[in-house]
């Protein structure tokens, strides 16, 4: 059964982004704050493409969140591009370059229709307007019995919270505040849908969680 | 040197009080979960009055956070009582009985003054109208050497905190979510002034999070 996987790095004080998300600042002012912990990890590295990288007790958690993923459900936000509609002459085809580290099909939950986008390394992009229970379920039929992971951003991440459609929950809590941004439990509610604690993992640099349902 | 030493429970979205506090709902709707993980434990018990109880991953914390601590301070909020002036024909007397958990000096920060209020087992509540470093003043000479606890609530620990003058916090993070209520980090910027992370203990109730200086 295909579950939906979701991981994400969050600060102390609740917040996944910092404000002034844009085109130069992709996750706002500070945010990449929340991300260091991952970059000098070889578990990180390599689907980047890149060689070498570091390994800690954060490896085998970087390694699990990628295994036995068969498609990507994330929001506009998170794809990218100056908000509306798609700029046709200049086309916004993600952040990731030509070669993106998913490397399998990805559903992008967005107001604007639009062909889906083939890149390179076996990833397509497909654009999804009918809502997140939609891009859901045709992220789990191109999973072909693999995982759907939930890649945000914090829009997206939250309707599907409130949903209570997240099997899996793992938030990389980052010791830090951003103090402005984006909050991941913003308009969520008060319950997290049977979602429980069940394995932690500590380096100095972030606090893995690990909820299940 | 006496430090201050702050230790509080937060939600997974970082709530330290529910929404509606009053004096019938001290911690708001549903502030109460926030608090489930302590009231078992031997070591909670134990300092109330209480016989008995469980021992627990969490037990050396509550003991490390109630060690060596020569006074408190607190809001007007944590004290209790109806909003505004104090009222002369039915004093509030905080919520903890004759005889307070606390057995040292209390230092209330309030904007209305108050004659000092002396109850059992060496508990003495002052009331101080000097702001958040007049009360960090008073109750580190009041501790004669020994640590000042911070014993919140929100609005006072984001004063502690936004002015550096936390030496040491221990955030009980409790993996439910409140939705409304008291945020811990409002208003308090973007930075720690210098308090890290330096040990975790995890329980499936609670993950306490200590941070030093």
């Amino acid at each position: 059964m295909s579950k939906v996987r979701f991981n994400i790095s969050m600060s102390l004080d609740g917040f996944v982004a910092g404000p002034g998300q844009s085109v130069k600042d992709p996750i706002g002012v500070g945010g990449m704050r929340l991300h260091e912990w991952a970059f000098p990890l070889a578990a990180w590295r390599s689907p980047h493409g890149l060689s070498g990288g570091e390994v800690n007790d954060s490896s085998s958690v970087v390694e699990e969140s990628l295994a036995n993923i068969g498609a990507t459900v994330m929001g506009r936000h998170m794809f990218g591009g100056h908000p509306g509609p798609w700029d046709a002459e200049r086309p916004w085809n993600g952040w990731w370059g030509t070669n993106p580290p998913f490397h399998h099909p990805v559903f992008v939950v967005t107001h604007y229709a639009r062909e889906p986008l083939v890149l390179d390394g076996g990833t397509t992009f497909t654009f999804v307007t009918g809502g997140i229970e939609s891009a859901f379920l045709r992220a789990r039929d191109a999973a072909g019995g693999k995982d759907v992971s939930l890649a945000g951003g914090a829009n997206v991440s939250q309707q599907y919270l409130a949903a209570g459609l997240v099997d899996e929950m793992e938030i990389h809590l980052v010791p830090v505040l951003l103090g402005r941004g984006e909050r991941l439990f913003d308009h969520v509610g008060d319950e997290l849908h049977g979602l429980k604690l069940v394995r932690t993992v500590v380096t100095p640099e972030v606090v893995h969680l690990k909820f299940v349902r």
